[in-house]
Parts: structure tokens; C-alpha cells; sequence
């Protein structure tokens, strides 16, 4: 897949200019009965150019589609559409080549536009505005990047859950310690636990497109909060921008930001699950835990201990996991409260979702490009096995099959590992004679479940760690994720 | 609908006993090499049981539907499923009556009922815990609950839309203000504005039902990470237990919460939606707004000033918003940056998720009751409707008919409404002349858009405001919501 | 007071040149045993100079202080340190002129200070960096911007304190309604409430204050955990930076940022009580309560409703105390179960910290800016004064004085005011023989205890709204903030 | 020192009855002009005494020292307080012997006590409530309880930083790895670390010291916000109950509640440190790490894995700082954009309070214990130092002393560093002429700065890791916590 940057306003130069850069200050679009002009520090307050001229795409495709919609009616000829459009283009294309002024007096991306649009082409510009308010505009433009946000985010779950799958089968066979409480718990192969973030990126990616599914409606022509008295067709604007259909409710549509809360929700959940790989892999990169290397392309020194080779970038994608969290908590505080229907403090809902769904793409994007380059130390991994017990499940199992209670064998077991910790062995280690002391039913047999190797060819439940179920996994994964 | 409370032991008087109340103090069961208990302040502090034993339903289904697999799978004979089949019976009947003795120091609801049903029926229950974790276990019992909560919420959910379509129903014909702002903006039918409130619901419905289907899965089986190498069936547990599927990866299954931040977030939604219902309703029953009067039954007075008559339940509901957003808060800071698979932590996933549920259902419940005992002023409202020239957008759409530019009609109208302020009138109120002179276009037909009657019946645009679109969406929802 | 602006590189327009503009790819500084470089999406996710460079002014004021230690130590000479605070000097200029060219692949503020100083004046500049991390380098400045930021924000308190009073004291006599549940409960003057905003703010100053004392000590020469085996004199650093001593344990001092988590605490109950004051004046200025009116120069229109007049500062206000939250639960998420010492989760603690800062920096000036550019509609305010019973209270006190339990008058007071509602009349209308119907112990001068103007006139306890009580709060105010 | 509980009312069985318990239903207190009495919901949904009732000792403070007043201002009469006072002694009693009837159609604690007292004792106590609404009464209790709660946390904190002085000096000379990014970067004595933490716990004391100043003022008196007509003596009040004097404005008295979103800060920090102690245990006690063993009497088992031995406790004090968050989340959006004076949201205040102050005082004692019940593992650290190259920055700084520039003796240490690395070697095992091939200043004397004894031996700066900077930052803890 490849898809278009979330924004090319995002990333150039183009400064936003203070009003007195940009020559005579000018009448506000809407100050018809208004007779003095706002403070400076005011407007500096006010003005959200600075940061939605990242919707400038969605605000000239909803234009487009509202203009076409216009003419269409009868609403205005098609001359002023045709005059209209190509404004639009070139507006276009002067943003993209960063030649367009943003001008902070002229407050935010809709009046930037719609004021350059009429200094462009004039008149014509001045009837596109009509059937339309900035209550409607705004919501629409912001349903528009979201949709385009979910894609791409969408697109960089799977192509982590690739490198993730690739990396997986890179490492077949690879046996490592499983953990509950931080604590050696039984042995795991690597790849079964590389698929368990899988399997967490797969519902991420699936609260997305729910939410997806549940934002694609049109709020145009809602226009303030009452709809209009004007004959405009809102089912072609909607169907124009590939919406699913119309919002049915005017007053709804350009209150409620519920869909942008669901979606910073979605990205919270996605930056927690991060974090947790992250843990775990700054975890594994340390000299005492020594599971896994990072080359120096993603790593970084110190300015003064010069042995030192940090796994910085895991480190950062478990700490930006904070602000993904503390971006919901703002949209939450921040809707919590409001009457209908627009209220300014809506202006407020754009930078922490911007900032949320830029940290989470990065995020992920991140993970990625780290997986592909550790190498897991499989010589350091191997002799550590021994440690830590990890075939006293089994063992119990083994009790089981011989008919002994569940919880009788685990009480049995634990003594047999409380004697093989005061020998300062293993239990495979223990004779058969010490493990009768345990426990009479105990047979030679025993020697099959013990040690970490029989202990991981034991399991064979669904779901399980078992090579025959992890194998089974992998097919279902490389299948579903296409990857040869 | 009328579904069984969540939780009869949440409701009940049963304290928690402490461990010197209950005799001499046991050995833990996981306590095989262990050779010192508990100090009584880490013991208090580890216990789960006073709160947890609300899972004790999902809990003994679990133990059901386990016991019922492993005895199909020849694991325990079909004399020991029969021997803890009644042995749960029994201990169902003891919760229930209130009579069952939950001790701290067996620390949570899983424990409590394993060892007392060893107490109650012996040897074959110590083969209960074959093949299962408490890591499983638990995960199974939280996911149960919270679609059980899930069902219940969306019951509430949609007896609040049923209050609204009615209490809209009672009103037809109603106009109201309609703010941006706080500001007066355009007149609105009350229905239209109820309506967006059932919109909102049915959203917020809508993501309870994905989290509801995603959360479907059994993580049965999945023992305490690995799995098991006994022969256990995840597919009979999962279908008997209503489950789609069992989970497909171990590790995952006991580590993650995200199902539940999921539902958290959700609530958060509903919460926000509520409290937004909340403060338009105090507002509307303020001495300055006057447009509703809550009966005595749903408010309350003051202590000290004798004439107060307070709308305190919409300001809990405002208020209690904040705690179901602190609750998803926990929840997200208690999972960031956990390694895999079960950590301890995780037993404080259940607290927050309780309050949330619980929270969340009383609101809908009480935003209901309020809807129902309120009474809209009419009179009062209906004399406030000419201030704040809510037929000043209908001006402007006007001035388009008679082929001004959208922007230049706006400015038009921004000047008659000066005037009209200056002369302390309405718009409707201003002589043709004086019109004119602002805008020469203007004609005599202008006074069948001015005044707010006529502002409102010239509303078309679909999802508007206008009485043919109302009247279409209040049947859209009656025939939706089965209202006769 | 003047102070200056926290940073003139926040302002600039100097963008941070990506690696290829910057020619030649260098070596990191720590780069010594690493033999690869970043991949160039590793670089663009850690790089922090984009943000950190607004510490710019105090990292070079550390790095002079250290230098000069090192000189007085001897740990480098005197000829290295002239060189190096020429170095210093010279950057200085170019990056308030502008010219200084920020480089992403130089990572952070401190690497492109050093490294430019090194390609400034070279060999002496190596030094520099003598018994000096970025850890204990980093948090320095941080500590630095906080006390400037602190004594910013402590400034604009001030003069909104100012700004209160001054309105309290242009509006002296002018009685309105007091709420509680947003009901009518008790008249206020209308600088007794203004005061109550004053006292707020005092607490918020103080925690400030609080905060400042705590965090004003140095954790220079901690280096990157340990200390060092070199003879500085971090007593000398310290005294220089206008600390009040060295931090006295190195580990804790590069670990730890709950200074950081205070200060953004601190701003969001200041952000809280910000957004309370604008709720009021956005209810205030609504046409329903109609008490004040915003000037044209704090007041933005609609582009679709020509009449609309909205408070948009005051709602921006409200609105951006939810980001202000947001940041401190970013903080304290990014900061929670991290091992000692520093982690790079750390780094993330810069954005939060700006915001925050900025916002509360701004929103303190713009409610300035609002409270000089409104107008309280004194004679609205009058006119509605008899509405809402604001005189119950009082007329229970008179019931107290006769002798009357409280609870008793209470009684009898809800009783006429039932009566008065009844009757739709005031309290004050009601004639002695139908309270007397009430309460027999009324008598003829309970008519100097009814009405608006006799409620205030009673109120006589510390603190209360009496004219008498509130006219010695402005004094004390006055006097406090030195106005005159 | 030996506090009492908190509220012996928290952990006695005393259900709170519901109105049906309670035989005939009662008029409320305010109810004189209600004729319909709350539905069962709404009267569930808005009640709070089954948590505020933790409040009843401050209450009963409260009350006594309102009466003393009012009978020293002959408001009521000296019999009238004596038998008030007999009243409150008596409820007391029945409180603390479990005996009190506390019912839910009574509200709170204050209209529980009130009208308990009226039955008790007749008319005497209707005019207990004189000159004193629940608005000021609930912001005095809730004041009072914090102010008790600040003492017991910090009593908590005391005891904690002595309890890890002692395991400081029963360890003293014990030498560990420190990190910085989890990479072990140079070695500290272990004394060090652990007065990292004493230092941090002294600054979350020295925060609620702050915060107990700043809320150790009286709101009584206030009324219901403006005060009162009767003539109270507000000082004497304040004085009877400790506070330092009344508030100054009635106003701002009963609607901020900015020192508990205070308390709450404070709490959260402490948190978010226990939470990083608690992280830095769980690691060492891992198998990997291996530094320390917790005792049998802070671990628990698993319920599956007989060989596990888990360090729950700091799990939970590390996953119960989420909670404490959250508790600061829901305070700060409870209060954000309420408009003056109370209001009912604010009943949501004591909630999250209790519970983040018992969680505080729980996860403070647990520490404590937990830190009291561990052995570090001397033998296994001791053998683990010569790993990870802890003394490479001790080596640069003894080129430092040989004249070369820090930067380019990090430069030339990290490539001994690969050298060592490459060799499988340690710096210290390098011979000579390997160091002198890398920089040809290294003479015989560098090996006194080699190997981690070398290494620590050589830090002097003022707190450092040496030996004698630590011996004096213990004996100035050991002195300052009167430790002997």
C-alpha cells in the first residue's frame, strides 16, 4: 500500500504571518455589525491557522464537492463553479508549493481559503459560502483527515504485524523463557510470542475500522447548527466526498465530537499495547537479561559513559505511549460539559488529535524499523533456560495423567522444586528415588515431561505454545498477511 | 427488556471476613513451598475477594462449563462432574442467600469458591483447577461480566431513547432557541433537539456492540500463559460458555486488557454525551432561562435557603462523568508499559471497570427519570423567542433567493441587525424602507422570512430543523425504537 | 514588572534543518564505538531539538557557569575558558539574530551548542563537556526555564489580580444574584465575587512560590548518575546559577521530575479556576442572563449568522484547561514505573511542559484582556433582581432573631415562599397577615429584613458579602496589590 | 508516633439502611416546600451518606465548636449547647460501638447526625444548624480530613525513609550496577540508590506540608455562600477547630475545592515514586537480575506454576499508582468549568479523595514491609559487576587528568570499549599496550582507575557515590530521622 502524507502543510516551511506582515489589516469575513477590531493578543489566542491549515486537502475537497453541489441546484451558475474551481486548484497548488500566505488575522483554514479564493477569482467566490457555516465546514473536514489518519494507521499496524510475522519466521525453533509477574513461568517459543502482539495489533486495526465505519457520515449542510432554507442536495455532497450518507440530525452534527474521542481511544490502546513491546524489549536488551542485541542503527550512545548502547527508540515509543494518553484525557476534559451546539472551545479538539495520530503512525512505524534490526542471542537465551523451573508445570501435568489431583500434584510439585532449589539444581536433575520420596506414583517415565525441551513438546492445547499449534499460527498469519 | 442485575452479591450485606474470623488460618493453595504466610498488612493489601465476588456468576459458569470439558475429555470421571456440578450448586444457593462465607485471606472470588467447595465436596474438587490458571480463569470471568454489563447498558441506552422520542412526542410543535456559543443562533423545534441527544445514544450503542463482539472470544485454556499439554477442548468451553471462539494465542490471552479500555472509553463516551445533556438541563432550569421546571420528585432543596429547588440529579450526572473518566484514566495508566504475559497489576483492572459500569447505568437511568418529570414552560419560552434575532440567517438565506452573493448578504444582514439593535426592535419589526436602505433588493416578500415562525418553516435542507424533516426523523426513531 | 519573553526561539522562524542540509553527515558526539548511523525515521522520532531548543538561553547560562568552575578548579585554563564564553557569546547572538542553523542529526539543544562551539572555536570546546551528561545537563536547564516560567506565571496572576479589582472597584454598589446549582440563592456584591476569583488566584500564586522553593536547587555536576572523580565544586555552579545549593544525591537528581509534575499541577488548578471564571461570563454575557456585554475587541462573529456576538476568548479559555490537564496526565503517565536513573522516556517531559506553561501564560493574559473589555448591564441586572427569592434566607435569619429555632424557620420561610410563588409575587409583597398565616411571631419590621436591598444590607459576618465586610476585603486587596 | 485510624466508621460492618429499614419516611430537612417526595433512583443516585459518613468525626468537631459559638454569641442558650453537646457525645458513641442507624433517605452524614440529634434530644438541636449551611459544614469536615489524612501520610512517608535508612546501613559497602536506559552504566553503592529515595520522599512530605498550610484555613461560617446576618464569631471557630484563621471570602469558601485537586497532586506524586521503586524491585527480584529475594511473607504463589515465588506486593503498589491518577483525573474534571458557588457535582469530590489517601497510606506501609522482608544477594551482584564496563567513565575521566579533552577521551574510551567488547574482556584486563595503541597518553597508573572497586573508589564529588559523600549523606539522614 502506499498512500499520500497525511499533509504536505505539515511538513514546509510556509510560517503563518501576522497580520501586520501581510500589509492593511482586513475586515473579518464575518464583521459585518462589528466596529472595533480584536486585541492582539486576542486574535494571537483565537487563530488556528497555525494549526488546521493541516485540513487545508479535506477543506478544498469538501469546497469542491459543496460548489459542484451549489451549481447543480441552481444555487449559483456554472460559470461561478467553473471561476470557483479553478481557484481551488491553484490554491492548491500554491499551498503544496508553500507560496501560499496563511495569514493569522484571517483566523483559520477556512477564512485563509475562502478570503484568498475571493481575492483570486472574486465574486464568484463570495456565493460559496452559502448553505454552509464554518459549524458544518470544520466537522467535515476534520471526519475527512480522520478517515485519511485511520488508512494510513491501518496501513502501518500491518506492515508491523509483517516485519513481526517475518521476524517470527526468522527465529523458528527459538525457545525463551515465558514470564507472569516477572517471574521464569514456562518456556515459550519465540514465535508464539511474537504472534501474541500480532493478535493485539489485529483488534487494534479493528477498533479503527469500526470507528471508521461510524464516522463516514457527511455533516455538510448542517450549516450553523439548524440546517438551511435553501435547496441544497446533501446526498451528493456526502456521496461527493465518500460518505456513507448524511448525518440525520443538523444539531448533532456539529456538536458532538464522540467520533474523534473513539478514535484517540483507538490510538490510546494502540500506544499502551507499543509500550508493553517496548518493556518487554528494553527489558531484553539489558546485560542481565541479554535476549537481544540492537544494531547501531536504532540505538544511541551517551555524551559520557562510552560503553553505553541504549535502545533509545523503544524507549521513547514507551514514553510517547503518555502522550497519546494524555491527548484522549484533553478531548475527553474538553467535550465534558458543553451545551449544544458548537462552542469555541471546539477550536481545541485539532492539535491533540493531530498530535495523537502523528506520535502513533511514528510509533508504530518505529516498532518496526527496531524489530528489523535486534538479533536475538540465541546462545545467551539457551543457557539460561535451565533456570527458573520452567517444566514444573509439566511436571504437574505428568501427576495428573497419572491420576493424581490437580491441586494435590501442584502442592507435590512445589515440593519437588523447594528440594531441587536447596540442591541448587534442576528438577530433571533430581533422581527418580528423590522424586518418589515426593511422591510414590512418580515413574520413570517421569524424565519425558522434565527439562525444558521435553516441557515445550509437551503442549498441545489450542492456542498453546506447542510447535504444532504455533506452526499452524504462522500459516494463518503469513496467509492472512499475504506474506511469502 | 427486563434483564437480572448484574450482581445480587454487589447488593448484599455479606462482609468479607477476615482471616482470624474464620478459624484457624490455612494454607494458601498455591502454598506447597511456602514456608511463611503472609504479614497482615501485605495480605490486606493483596486481597481481591471484597471486591472480586462480584464475578462470582461468571465464575461459577466458567468452573461449569470447565468441569463439564474436562469430564467429555476423560480428564475427571463422570462421578467427580457430578459430585462439583452440585458441589457449585450448593455454593450459588449460599451466595445467594446471602450466607456464603468470603474470607481475605483466600484472597480473591476464584480462590474462595475452589476451596470451599474442596470443604463442601472433597477430593474430586481439588480436580477442578486441572488444565486452568488463574490467569485464564480470571480473564474469563472479566470478560463475561462485561458483556453481561454490555447488554445491560444498551438496555438503558435505549429506554433513555425511548424517554426522549416520547418526551419529544409530548412537545410537538415546540420551538426553542437554538445557541452556538451559548449565544441565541437560530430557532430550533425542541423535537430536533431532542433527537440529536437519541443520535448520540444510538452512537454511543453502537460502539458498546463492537466492543461487545470483540470482546467474544474464551480465553479458556489458556492456563496461566502457555497453554497446556493435557488434552483439554477450547471449543466446547468457548461454545458452552456463549463465547464465538477461543482466543487464538495463550500469552495474549491472559495478558491483555484491552477489551476492557475499550469498554471504559465507551463509557467515557456516553458519559461526556450525558453530562453535555446535563448542563443544557440545569441551564433550562435556571431563573434566567426559565425553560424547564424539574417536579419535586427529581430535585432537591437547600439546607439553609428555604426557596431553593435545585436540579441535582443532571448536575450528578454532569459530575459523575468526571469519575467515569478517571476510571478509563487507571485503567490506561495501569496497563502502559506492563511486559508480557499476567502481571499483578492487573488485578486492579476491576475496580475502575465496576465503577465505570456501574456509573454509567445509574446515569442513564436517572437522566430518563429526570426526562420524565420535567415540564417545558412554554409561555416563558415562547415569549423570549423574538430576542437575539434568530431569523437573521433566514435574512441572509433571502438575500441568496434574490441573487445576492452569500457573503455579501451576510454583511447585509450583519448591518440590519446593528440597526435593529440600535432601535432596540427585531428584525421583522423594521419598516420596508428602513430595510432598503441597507439592501435595495430587498422586497416585501422579506416579511415571510423574518420572525422566528416564519425562520423555522423555512428550514428544508434534510436532517434540518424544518417541521416536514422533524416530523420524518420522530418516525424514523418511533418505528425504530417500537414506540406506539 | 518586565519581564522578558521565555524564549526568543520559540518565536523565530528558524526551522531545524534536516541532516542532507546540513551537508556532510557527522559523527554523534557519543559515537566512538558505533559503527553505523540512525536510520533516518530512528533520527526524525529522536530527535528533541525541534522543542528543546527553546531552552537554548539556559543551557548556555549553565554552560558558562560550568566552565567557569572548571577554569577556578583547574580542570581546564584560563585561555580555554575566555575561548569558550566567546564561543558562548558569539551563539548566543546568532541565535537570537536568527542565524544559527538547529540540526536534527545533532539530536537536541545541548549537541548543537556543543558541537557548534567546537566548530566555532574548537580544541577548548572539547572540554566543556568536562564532568558534565546530558543527564544532569538537561535537567539543569529544565530546572532553570520552570523558575523563569514560574515567575512569568506568578507576573500575569498578578496583574489579572490587578485587572479584578480595578473592575471591582469601578463597579462598587453593584448588587447581583448569587447561585449555588446555578439557582438563585443569596444577592451578592458584585465584587465580592470578583474578590473570590482574587483569592483564588492568591492560592495559585503560592503553590507557584511553593513549587519555585522546591525546585530551585542544582543538579549540576551529578553528571550521568554517579557523580565524578573530578574536583568540581558544584557548590561554586549552584551559587552561580542562583540556586539555593546543590541537589544532594546524584541519582535522584537526574532521575527524578516531580518538580516538573508540581508546576504542571500547580497550572492546572489554575487552569481549572480559569475555566471557571469563563463559564460565568459565558453564562453572564448569554441574551437569557444578559449581565454583561463583551466589547467588539474581545468578541468574534459567525460566518453564517450575521447577529451573532460571541465570548470567544472566554470559551478558549475554558476550553484550553482541558490541554492544560491533558499535559499533566502525560507527565504523570510517562513518569510512572520507570526504574532510576534517567530513561529516554524522559525527553517526552519537554512538550508537556511548554504547553502547559504557554497556555496558562495566555489564558491568564486574555481573561485579562476580557475583564477590561466588558460592561456589566447594571440596570438588566437590577430588573431581575426580585426574581428567585434571593431574600429567603434573610427573612429565616429574622426568624432567628425572634427566637425561632433554625430549623423551624426554615420550615416556615419555605412555606411563604411556597405562598409567594403561589401567588407569584416576592416575598417582600406578601402582606403581614398572610406571613403572619405562616408564623405568628411575624411582625411589621420583618419588612426591613425582605428585598433585595435589605438582604445585603444584613449580611454583616467576616467574609460575607455585606458592604461593610466587602469594602475592607478591597482595602486589603488594594493595598496588597499596591493600587491606588 | 501513633496516629489514629482515619475514621473508625470506614471499617465497621454498619450498612447504611435504606428508607424502607427505616420505617415511615421522613420529610427531608429542606422539604418545606416540596409536596412529592424523589423517586427511589434518584433518591439512590444522589444520596452519598454510605461513603461521606467518613466523615463523621470531623462533623461532630465541626458541630461542637458551631454550638460553643453560638452560645457564646447568645444565639442559643447555654442549656441549649449543653444538651447539644450530650447529644453529639452520645452519637459519637453509637457510631464508634457500630451502633448508629445511618439511612439513605437522610442523604449525608450531615443530615444523618443532624437529625439524629433532633431525635435525641428535641428542639435544642433544630438550631444547630444556625448561621450554618451544608456548604460551609462539608468544605470544614472535608478540610478537617484532609488536615488529619496529610499527618497520618506523612507519619507514613517518616517511617518509610527510616525503614530504608536501616536497610541502607544493614548493607553498607554493598556495591551494585547503576543504569541509565536500563544499561548498566556506572556502580553505585547501594546506599546511594536508596537515599535517592529518601530524598524523593522527602520533597512528597515537604509538598504536603505546603498543601496542609494552604488548607488550614475555616470555611465555616460561610453560610451557603454569602454569609450571614447573625452575628457569628468566625475566629473563634477557626480557632476551636485548629485552623489558623477564617477564609476571607464566603464566596470563594464553599466553591473551591482547589486544595484537594492539591492533595490529590501531591498523592499522585508520591504514587508515581512508589511506582519506580516498586519497578526497580520487581526487576531485581527477576531471575535474570537476581539482586534480591524477597521473604515468603511479602510473595505469593501461583495458583498453576509450583515453582513460582512472585513479589506481589510491589506489583500492586506499583499498579495502584494508576488509581491514584486516576483519582487526580476525576477531581480535576469534576471541577473544570463549574461556574461559582456550589454546586452539586461537587458531592463527587470525596470519593476519589478517600480513595486516593488510603491508597497512599497502604502502598507507603507496604513498601515499607516489603522493603523490611528482602535480602539482596550479595555473592550474585558481586559476580555480576565485572559485566557492562561500569568503570569506562572513570577512565575518562583519568585522561582528563592526563590533559586530553573530555570529548576526545569519550572518544577514545569507546573504542577501548569495542575493543573489550570484541575480546570478550573486560577494560581492566587490557593489557597496556592494547590501552597505549588507542591513546598513547595511558600509562601503568590507569589501572588504578580500572575495574569497578577502582572505579567507585574514585567518585568525590559532592553527592556522588563515593564513599565518604555517601557516609555523609547517611549520618545527615540518620540524624535528621533520629535513627540510632
Amino acid at each position: 500500500m502506499n498512500l499520500p502524507p497525511l499533509s504536505a502543510a505539515s511538513s514546509d516551511a510556509t510560517a503563518v504571518a501576522n497580520a501586520h506582515d501581510a500589509g492593511e489589516k482586513e475586515v473579518k469575513l464575518w464583521g459585518g455589525r462589528f466596529k472595533e477590531t480584536m486585541t492582539p493578543a486576542v486574535e494571537k489566542f483565537s487563530e488556528s491557522v497555525s494549526f488546521d491549515k493541516k485540513l487545508y486537502k479535506d477543506d478544498l475537497a469538501g469546497s469542491r464537492a459543496h460548489a459542484s453541489m451549489l451549481s447543480k441546484q441552481g444555487l449559483i451558475s456554472e460559470h461561478d463553479l467553473e471561476v470557483i474551481l479553478q481557484g481551488i486548484d491553484e490554491i492548491e497548488r500554491q499551498i503544496e508549493a508553500g507560496n501560499f500566505m496563511w495569514r493569522a488575522d484571517r483566523e483559520d483554514v477556512h477564512m485563509n481559503i475562502e478570503a484568498a479564493l475571493i481575492d483570486l477569482v472574486g465574486e464568484s467566490a463570495k456565493k460559496l459560502h452559502t448553505a454552509r457555516s464554518r459549524n458544518d465546514q470544520v466537522v467535515t473536514d476534520v471526519r475527512l483527515w480522520c478517515r485519511r489518519s485511520i488508512d494510513q494507521i491501518i496501513n502501518n499496524i500491518i506492515e508491523l504485524q509483517v516485519t513481526l510475522v517475518n521476524l517470527a519466521a526468522n527465529n523458528k525453533g527459538l525457545v525463551v523463557p515465558g514470564y507472569t509477574h516477572l517471574q521464569r513461568a514456562q518456556p515459550l517459543l519465540l514465535q508464539h510470542l511474537l504472534l501474541a502482539y500480532v493478535e493485539q495489533l489485529e483488534r487494534d486495526a479493528g477498533r479503527l475500522n469500526d470507528c471508521r465505519a461510524r464516522l463516514n457520515y457527511s455533516p455538510l449542510g448542517s450549516c450553523a447548527l439548524a440546517g438551511t432554507g435553501l435547496p441544497i442536495d446533501r446526498f451528493a455532497t456526502a456521496k461527493a466526498l465518500g460518505f456513507i450518507a448524511p448525518l440525520r440530525n443538523s444539531v448533532d452534527a456539529v456538536s458532538d465530537r464522540d467520533f474523534l474521542i473513539e478514535l484517540l481511544s483507538a490510538n490510546s490502546i494502540i500506544a499502551v499495547h507499543l509500550s508493553r513491546i517496548a518493556e518487554e524489549w528494553v527489558l531484553w536488551a539489558s546485560e542481565e537479561f541479554g535476549f537481544l542485541t540492537p544494531n547501531d542503527a536504532v540505538s544511541s550512545g551517551s555524551s559520557i559513559m562510552p560503553q553505553k548502547k541504549n535502545p533509545d527508540p523503544m524507549e521513547l515509543v514507551r514514553g510517547k505511549s503518555a502522550r497519546v494518553i494524555g491527548d484522549l484525557t484533553t478531548i475527553l476534559v474538553l467535550c465534558k460539559g458543553l451545551p449544544q451546539a458548537y462552542n469555541r472551545d471546539l477550536q481545541e479538539d485539532k492539535e491533540p488529535l493531530f498530535d495523537s495520530v502523528e506520535t502513533v503512525l511514528a510509533s508504530l512505524k518505529v516498532t518496526g524499523e527496531f524489530a528489523k534490526n535486534i538479533t536475538f542471542n540465541k546462545e545467551r537465551i539457551a543457557s539460561s533456560l535451565p533456570a527458573g523451573h520452567l517444566d514444573a508445570t509439566t511436571m504437574a501435568d505428568y501427576l495428573v495423567y497419572k491420576g493424581v489431583p490437580f491441586r494435590t500434584s501442584h502442592d507435590i510439585v512445589g515440593k519437588a522444586v523447594a528440594l531441587a532449589i536447596s540442591r541448587k539444581t534442576e528438577l530433571s536433575k533430581l533422581s527418580l528415588q528423590e522424586l518418589q520420596s515426593i511422591c510414590s506414583v512418580v515413574d520413570d517415565d517421569v524424565y519425558s515431561f522434565l527439562g525444558t525441551a521435553n516441557a515445550i513438546n509437551r503442549f498441545q492445547s489450542y492456542g498453546s505454545t506447542g510447535e504444532a499449534q504455533v506452526a499452524s499460527q504462522m500459516q494463518y498469519w503469513s496467509e492472512k498477511l499475504n506474506i511469502h
